[in-house]
């Protein structure tokens, strides 16, 4: 049985991971953390889990947290998390971290995106990107795993089999991804209370989403050169799920039969992607790990359709299966 | 041309009540006021209104709006709109306030249900209630009316028929009230957030609401005898409207055709209250200044079904009529 | 392993007992029937299902069913539910019906409330109702079990501890019930059509709903008097979840301690009925088997609050919480 | 006063259509049909106009109804649209047709997309597109205007300008849209079904659906010369609203500032068409006749951002503009 800890258990990626590590048979959470005053037991914050888990949150210390804790999910946001890393791994702890700190190879690139100091630098490039479909062998042994980014999944699962064929353009390439409200977290904001995003919808972010440098990054190591796609994400007035549309440039003739090929003959195996010749729809893989794909032609263009739970397949659902692959459980325990 | 002063600009309300001043042929709006430090024009606020109306929000004080404004709507939380109220009626402004402010009759009730000391007690008890449909003769004169609340407007309506006519039981009253969230206002909270609300349907201030001291006293005026009316407020997962379901014990033998004959009989000279025979849903009358009410009879007891928008009838198109009706304007002028 | 068949496999609920009983260890799906001519894969129905299950659709007679499956969950509407038992119980399988056929104990009620015949009149009234709370012994005996209606679940469950002890008066209840549309069932019509619906709040069924036998039969029962409940439900713009609020006169003095401690002397032991200090929303209890519940004392009237999944406690968790107690499996199996 | 008739009358463009119209001071309506058996009254089928118009629908030919109207708003399916017009016409009645049967130029184009033939093909070719922004010269001296599609609507008023000016490649277009359901129609189908849509997002129609030629047309003889749009509709669970993101390709150097400029320079004396600063939502012009459009250039590209109310300056709003221009009213009559 492995003992989990969670930094930063009032948010709904949190929510999610202790409704997923609830049903693991392998695992039992032994601390929840939280940096607020109070110390409310998980179930006032998080009413759905009432008589499910009788722990409280305490305000741990990293270092608190490793003695108690064999695996830490840490759902704290970008910053405070390289600031707890170093000290779990220093405690003995694995670690699976939510934020975009290790996600990307470079401070000066984190610099650019989140204009801040990384916290943390000496680190990145070493850490193994957590999406067990490209890079299951490095999770395998990681010690530290960085949890890809909701939106950079939905659009490097479709892209990566293309490019790593160079099928496609890799500089013609445009990612339009729409997200339910729960992206955005649990804290209050005018943008995300009811009465504005209800029965509205609209893009953010245009041009400067912090995604962006992370889908490039990935893309770009599959590829085996740069790639510069355009990230437009936009708010649905919905609970949850990610559809992303992608538009990529064929370098040579490809019809959609071809085109769907493609991707079984890189997915077929996978136990959470699953290639359809339907037109997903995000409630198609709702409460779900699995991320549901297709391909079309349109006038010599492809197209690639995503559907993803960004809760589940885009956060927590994804570090559970880094998680299974991290301590060679079987890779769908506790995510069927 | 009536020039208007609108305290409070930022919130819901006063967004509707721009878009009805805004097609009303004898009102012009000159005056915006915000308690906050910036001052922003009013389309930063409300983009809705790009290109509708040139004009800032400002901080001005009570006498600044009533230099500038023949009739103010005030649109401030309970407590700063009677601090306010003093000063716009000496100023030689009409004011219809929104706030609970002026709709109690006495300031131990105030205290009791809003927690704290009524800022201007003496006026209590001789402001008029803004509900044409029982008030008219009273708003016609008045300098200054307390405009109804949305889930008052919504139980009285239906229920003063039958108390004016002592054909139910003053203390077996059930008012059970269903709101979409515009009803908790702009300012952004967590039972609010979106992914919180969304989907989800719960009841709220069970027994502690402060509409139910508003819904009793007028009740109890229309009835000549006290009432006791449970009210259950919920938050449905929509922009707006209300539906109120109403349970009452007949005092006497009652069909459901003499029950909608009473309701005909009061309100068919109305322009804005439909007695019909269908089951009302609150999306007939979204976006009017239309309450729609029936009723039944079930296993002996009556029940009154009324749908309308909260922030229309329930309240901004309601100090339009109101506002009409102090003015002599045809009472539907700018709300058909 | 227990070999399952279900009857009706198109809808919702079929839909979600097939995703339970993916997660159950001793179930498996052998067959699945629908009456329509084509004979589709179950993914093409239900897309959520893709990779899943491994089965098409046939159109089987309902002995043919029962030489495949030990067990039968029949999801067929009343009428054809009570025109399929008596084959699949003749062949030796046991059956859970989701349809009102076999819950009420005469066929005059049924032939008032259904406007038709009883298919199969003599097996009224002998037929154990699946609510485990207050039958359980008599399910795990049982070879047809009915499964209980949604909003009868959620009044039931709150009210019966209250009419066992006398506590409440059995001819003043209202159950005012709202649910999600999920409820309606997967037909297109008009009422259900998005534009219609979404942003929109009614009440329907007023006084004819039926449900209302079901409530009063079961209640009856436990009360051991006649009891006439008003019973109106509300469609809510929500895919899934019931929140009734009941409104019930105490017998004697009462307050809302003490009303909290009779819900919570009957349910303490009960895995899935959670008695909350807190107000419940739908939303606490969505894709759960879980049904909340508080009570709340306003101006004398005991006040009873219940949220649950109509589609899990209402409908599919709760027919595996029954096929859990009559094979004696442990009762959450499948169901955390 | 001129009199209106409407063709269609029982779906969401004809409720909008009577509502803008009912506050129209130069129109009266006169005669409503439907092509079903009951002739109900207008407020049977649309409770929202109940007291608002004393009308019944009738099963009329076209030349009874161009016997009692000046001007006929067409709202049928294509096909019957083009079935009824040339009686219209012949009976003296000035037609605003919502279908796309007269939107195209030729016969073949409408063969390829609605696969069938085109039941009056000789007028093609010479009927206005109704969009005042780009025809209005055309429109107001046409009896018949082709109301233009909802979704080309919101393609062509962002990208026209910068075609007209040669500034975009003609063939590297992609229109990426997102539509409420009302989009959708009336008529109950599985996909439009409440727990179908409500908590999803897809898209739909990828490459095959029927406004793409109609964009390309109108955008062709903008550029004056062929474009080839990629266009991906989408479905957003809400109940009204479009925003389209556009991806095109500069000719030459092209910043921001340049191309907010180009559009304002084009819309700047538009009534309805807002060219904004800020990100437009779609509730930013809900209920309204705007159009709300921006531009950001991201990595080398030109995006146009461009909010519509589907229903209003996507259909019925656009159609009373158009009638406004026809009869040289002031082009906002009954649209503010």
């Amino acid at each position: 049985m492995i003992r989990i800890g969670i930094l930063g258990a009032t948010g709904y990626t949190a929510l999610e991971l202790v409704k997923l590590l609830l049903r693991h048979p392998e695992a039992k959470i032994t601390a929840l953390t939280t940096r607020q005053e109070e110390r409310p037991h998980l179930s006032e914050i998080h009413p759905q889990l009432t008589g499910r888990l009788d722990l409280r949150l305490e305000n741990l210390s990293p270092g608190e947290v490793a003695a108690r804790a064999d695996c830490v999910f840490c759902c704290l946001p970008h910053g405070a998390a390289a600031k707890a890393t170093p000290d779990l791994l220093a405690g003995g702890a694995k670690v699976i971290d939510f934020s975009a700190d290790y996600r990307l190879n470079d401070a000066a690139t984190f610099r650019q995106w989140y204009h801040e100091e990384h916290p943390d630098p000496q680190r990145l490039g070493k850490v193994v990107y957590g999406l067990p479909e490209w890079f299951r062998e490095q999770i395998r042994g990681a010690q530290l795993v960085a949890n890809p980014g909701c939106y950079p999944t939905s659009a490097i699962l479709p892209l990566a089999p293309f490019l790593a064929k160079g099928l496609i353009e890799p500089e013609d390439i445009i990612v339009d991804s729409k997200s339910g409200v729960s992206g955005a977290g649990r804290t209050p904001k005018l943008p995300f209370h009811y009465p504005e995003c209800n029965e509205s919808f609209s893009a953010y972010g245009v041009g400067t989403h912090r995604h962006t440098p992370e889908i490039d990054q990935i893309l770009g190591r599959v590829a085996g050169r740069e790639t510069r796609v355009i990230f437009t994400p936009h708010l649905v007035p919905m609970d949850r799920g990610i559809l992303s549309v992608i538009y990529a440039r064929p370098t040579q003739e490809l019809d959609q039969d071809t085109a769907l090929q493609v991707l079984r003959e890189k997915y077929d195996d996978e136990p959470f992607v699953r290639v359809v010749d339907h037109l997903p729809a995000t409630k198609h893989t709702a409460h779900t790990n699995f991320c549901d794909i297709t391909a079309r032609m349109v006038r010599g263009r492809l197209l690639l359709i995503c559907a993803e739970d960004n809760l589940v397949k885009g956060a927590s659902g994804a570090a559970v299966q880094n998680f299974n692959v991290m301590y060679d459980f079987p890779e769908t325990t506790g995510l069927l």
